[in-house]
């Protein structure tokens, strides 16, 4: 009998999912906490994680999967700061896929951690639709980038966990109107902790790592 | 005779790209030149062209299609500064489409234009890989989001013929080394004019204006 050859094409969506639920599998066996940082290109998402690296120390045993189209520019930061760090280069694609981030997650030397902490690639858009098989999401906005950012971008806002305002220290220098922020932010999604925070003079950051060590609770 | 019903499938970056070609068609013959900024949210592009408003004033007309997912708050900020402005909305898709561009531009004022301007979606990765027809990219980093996005996010920086480096004036009060940000930028293209520019205080806007003005003659 001759046998034909099949060829099937599967949804891609449904091939992330795939991974997605294998790297929930491991986490659970693992018992580890798998968090995802979403935020636009030069939101603070590094020099957030470089912070929570000095706070973290004897609290919570982290690594962190770093997701760029190119360059390892950010793994190398976060190793410096004596965190351990894999890079993961999507080579051009706007998001980290759960193939990816699988592979990455297999490498690391879980039984040495309590938490994984996934930094997407710089996109206030693609990655919110992508599962990554984490157990949260987190949105990262710089005051920067002005105060309307959730609603323009609402997809990350409404299917986050928790939001950090980052720089706090530039709003001196800005015209941001935080309380406007933040009925934006409640517009789309009423029920999330938003920590304003700031890395460079630590504004607010006991308040944010005390949230990240709970999350392991 | 039986006509058997044929389905045709077109790959959808050809159907992108025949929009824009009729989008050149247009602007070939209502002698309209079209550039498309695209940019990181919250890196000043909005910003940017409510100041060229003022400044362009009896020197060039132009009018901004604004592109965002949701909300029409870049459209109305436009029309308060005196600009012609119509919302395209990608309804969650992150980047402007050729044909979604080539309704917007149909509609607008065309005959009483020089200049039109594609504000697309904030995002540093997709727009860069869709055609719209226009005759060039402008690239806006904001000096918020360091200095390494250049070579982080190349693919952009590559297609862009020129960028604007915006909001100097909080370079006081960031860790930005522009020498390094320019050398990243000529990393990637060696060969295009970079505007140092502050919608803020004014400073290098002239420039920038009058490279504007250039691109119509």
């Amino acid at each position: 009998m001759i046998k034909k050859e099949i060829k099937v094409y599967r949804d891609l969506m449904g091939a992330n999912d795939e991974w997605a639920a294998k790297t929930r599998d491991l986490l659970r066996e693992k018992d580890i906490v798998m968090l995802n940082f979403i935020g636009s290109p030069g939101s603070g998402k590094t020099a957030l994680l470089e912070k929570a690296a000095v706070l973290l120390k004897g609290r919570l045993r982290f690594a962190v999967l770093e997701g760029d189209l190119e360059t390892t520019h950010d793994a190398e930061r976060l190793q410096s700061a004596g965190i351990t760090a894999y890079q993961l280069l999507t080579g051009g694609a706007c998001h980290l896929s759960a193939k990816l981030v699988h592979h990455g997650l297999r490498d690391l030397p879980l039984e040495a951690l309590d938490m994984v902490i996934v930094e997407n690639v710089g996109n206030l858009v693609c990655p919110a639709e992508f599962d990554i098989g984490e157990h949260g999401k987190m949105a990262i906005l710089s005051v920067a980038e002005g105060e309307d950012k959730p609603v323009k971008y609402p997809a990350l806002f409404r299917e986050a966990g928790a939001v950090a305002v980052t720089k706090t220290d530039l709003l001196p220098h800005l015209q941001f109107n935080m309380k406007q922020c933040l009925d934006y932010i409640r517009q789309v999604n009423d029920n999330i902790p938003v920590f304003q925070v700031s890395a460079v003079n630590g504004t607010g950051m006991e308040e944010w790592i005390k949230w990240l060590v709970g999350m392991k609770k």
